[in-house]
């Protein structure tokens, strides 16, 4: 096999959407935890239900109204400013501390992100990560306007990178994003930050009622789903080694 | 309005899924209720990343994967004896109390169930119940292998009962299931059981780590979907009062 190109997730794969957390505490201090994985529960639940329900909105609108709903159900109130800083935080996620590097010892590949982010934030937090100088292009699904794991979004990357399924590496830490590229027949590497070790180490019973405990068990280990990733890695540093053995 | 028919959805809102946790505490002591929260945010995932993937299968084989995933991520082993004992289950689900006097109450229109369960189930379910004696159809998304909030879903409702949308009254608790039969065009009336005043009594932090109470958080308040329902109640038994006001 021939990988002509290295595809990207963005949101947890790339870029680490637990750091939010760091906003959320300040701005409702004891609730951080809490608020950072509702919104993102919420935030893919209704990227996966509009598109079902085929009113598909882009993903900025969709990250405000998980944030809104979050706030609601936990009886938070704020002004918009507080708002606005929040969201604001997704324009500024931090990188994974190995991804700068490993892009950029991948050079001789097509690099990519395809992501649900839509154009505008995904333009805004490319920039602002400096990752903008090593990517050749940023795709975003709202052309197609449907969210992963729709074999829709995944079929840009051939249109845009014009490298067929075949000689693609996607690269996701998101089980769910992981099965939907398999499905459609790209070659899959699943970052599996967390082993199954440390998460059954995580889920006994004394720290099972942390919502990151609760949150990491419904979305580290890899789903059951009747598909598997080609590769399991630990982490993006691995990838130009694995990428080196298929010239 | 007129309403010819009223359909019901059937997880969680004539059959309690929460009353699977007596089983799962049974079989494993300290952990029932959350092997319960997961159990079933599991299984919604996984009707919508298949729907997506159009790798559908039905509902049993999703539920049955649901749990294999809830066990593996918790850690938790068992023979398979006391699988089955705990899928079984979801053929004896617990009615909530008022939904046979309410069905019986409205029988001069015609009653239904659409719900994502399969065929095999939900006959099953139906009968150990004795709601067989009171409805006129129960109907699975089977036949279109999607599962709702897709409108192929709740088309089911008109080819199987030859009622249009407009004179049907669709009623659920889960408010993805109120969000997607609006989106179709039905009349929805959505089962509010938690009220927003009692959630963020909840939602204290004190109470916050408990996995039922991060549960109802994602599930029990209506979503920010841009839709909402045309009547909201706290229960099934406010139905035929309603339902007699559009005779």
């Amino acid at each position: 096999m021939t990988i002509k190109a290295v595809v990207f997730d963005a949101y947890g794969t790339l870029y680490d959407t637990q750091s939010v957390a760091a906003v959320t505490e300040a701005e409702f201090p004891g609730y951080g935890e809490i608020v950072t994985q509702i919104w993102r529960i919420k935030q893919l639940e209704y990227t996966w239900l509009r598109s079902l329900m085929r009113r598909y909105q882009d993903f900025s609108v969709i990250t405000r109204d998980s944030l809104a709903y979050t706030l609601k159900v936990l009886g938070l109130k704020c002004d918009s400013d507080v708002f606005e800083r929040i969201m604001e935080k997704y324009l500024h996620l931090d990188l994974y501390p190995d991804a700068t590097a490993t892009l950029a010892a991948m050079k001789d590949r097509k690099l990519a992100i395809l992501s649900n982010g839509s154009t505008g934030m995904l333009t805004t937090l490319v920039r602002n990560s400096g990752l903008d100088r090593v990517l050749d292009a940023t795709i975003s699904v709202d052309s197609t306007k449907i969210f992963k794991p729709s074999p829709d979004a995944y079929s840009l990357i051939e249109t845009v990178l014009g490298v067929p399924p075949a000689e693609v590496l996607f690269v996701s830490s998101n089980p769910w994003d992981a099965c939907g590229a398999r499905a459609f027949g790209l070659n899959v590497a699943w970052i599996e930050r967390v082993t199954p070790e440390a998460m059954a180490l995580a889920c006994i019973k004394s720290d099972l009622m942390a919502p990151l405990t609760m949150f990491k068990a419904i979305r580290t280990q890899m789903d059951e789903l009747g598909l598997e990733p080609d590769y399991r890695i630990q982490a993006l540093a691995e990838l130009p080694k694995l990428v080196a053995q298929h010239p």
